[in-house]
């Protein structure tokens, strides 16, 4: 089931490859893009994190390919923040052409947090508490959907 | 243990975003490269491959990050073709900086054949026998070290 | 002065670089983003085109930097098709920050058409005479505010 | 005629579009390649220029496209330093296919120098004398070529 908020954009020219689809590398972009605005969405603005010089480097990513979208096309992607403990956070992501319901791909990344100056991790619990928290609320709210199947 | 053959090339400045790093969807283009210059050091040439309207779209991709490269950087990467049937084929990328043995990121990437104009799927065994035999070869002789190893 | 209509979309994280502030190549690719928006505002649906096996490629572009934009940012393009004569057209683009006057950067890009199948180039006035009347009357309507200023 | 040194790399397959050529906006990263390249040949590292907290945006740029290069072609770059005065540094730009003659796009950068700090216009001839006496010099031997045609 999409969430009642996902991110919307049109397929860019430049974003094809000559097979005459969107090149595979584009949808970690987008993934980028529909998470920065997940979280902006809930009240966490990414800006603000980074000018506590806090940095939120990807640790890990990967992509399922289903359908590929072509230009003319708008994709919409469901983001969901299915892991967060202070030290390292995991979303998902769901990729779709817009009003539409078949899946075209579906994606995960993993994230830590590390203080710019020392490049070192930190408990963004500590650092950051009252982003912390909010993160913390979303989390749970977005794992309900995926008890509820059970 | 690295590969006779890897595939070397300096970070561009363009790859970096404003954390000072690579942007991590960058790998996934690195891959691409490697991927492909190690077919053509291979004899397995991907032009020709399209030009007998064969396309290899990617139906998966994974990247694990472990230490990021900067501008002024060169890049190293050992490619493994580790798994082709005819129909789908699997890549694993090891990165490293240039000349030195610490991993940066490892990756992998499915892929699945299929004809240009109908967009469906083949096998590549049927449709290019020479390509799937020296493709065949190459699984066989990438799999060797990991047998050793047991 | 801004046109009624202008194309309005964030600055994404990725499209920064290590100094900081957005990369000048991306610049070029917001162009297209503006373009084809701004045709298809006017009745012209690049995805039209290129069914009737028609491209129009890039033949010269340029653009002046004033003031950079970052990650958080949105930005405002006013584009115009300040030349249309079948066979060439010429557009160009103001990038403002979103909803202000201050101008971030000016560039002009220039097109011919060619068929798909032979490369060469061809009259859109003979070719596609509905899409051509409708880009020669956006060409005076663009070439207005310039003419009032004297 | 192109200079003795040039950059050369080959095409790779996301920097083509569906049109089946190279996106445009990709010669704009290439130039910024080729001139980083051709600066570090020269003597001039611009890891060592931002260590010192100069910064060397682009405040121009330009190109012109004649014939488009596709996957599989290696491009080959001769970058001139054709003007400097410590304060703004200009570059010209001709791409080849390798080892041809045939010219496809020929491109120009403008540049000047900021700190990193305050983001103000510094004049490189003062901040860092060495690196700037190395580009005038580079300046009057790409002038040369010009001069001696007439």
């Amino acid at each position: 089931m999409k969430p009642a908020e996902t991110y919307i954009r049109p397929v860019h020219y430049y974003e094809t490859d000559r097979m005459g689809i969107v090149h595979h590398s584009n949808y970690i972009r987008w993934m980028e893009e529909a998470r920065l605005d997940y979280m902006l969405r809930k009240g966490v603005d990414y800006v603000q994190i980074e000018a506590q010089r806090v940095l939120m480097p990807v640790t890990g990513v990967s992509c399922e390919y289903r359908r590929a979208p072509r230009f003319g096309d708008r994709i919409e992607i469901a983001t969901r923040l299915v892991f967060f403990n202070g030290v390292r956070a995991v979303y998902s992501y769901e990729i779709y052409l817009a009003g539409e319901d078949t899946l075209l791909a579906n994606g995960r990344s993993e994230h830590c947090f590390i203080d710019e100056e020392s490049r070192r991790p930190l408990d963004l619990k500590k650092r950051m508490p009252d982003i912390s928290g909010i993160m913390q609320q979303i989390t749970e709210a977005d794992s309900e959907p995926v008890r509820r199947r059970k």
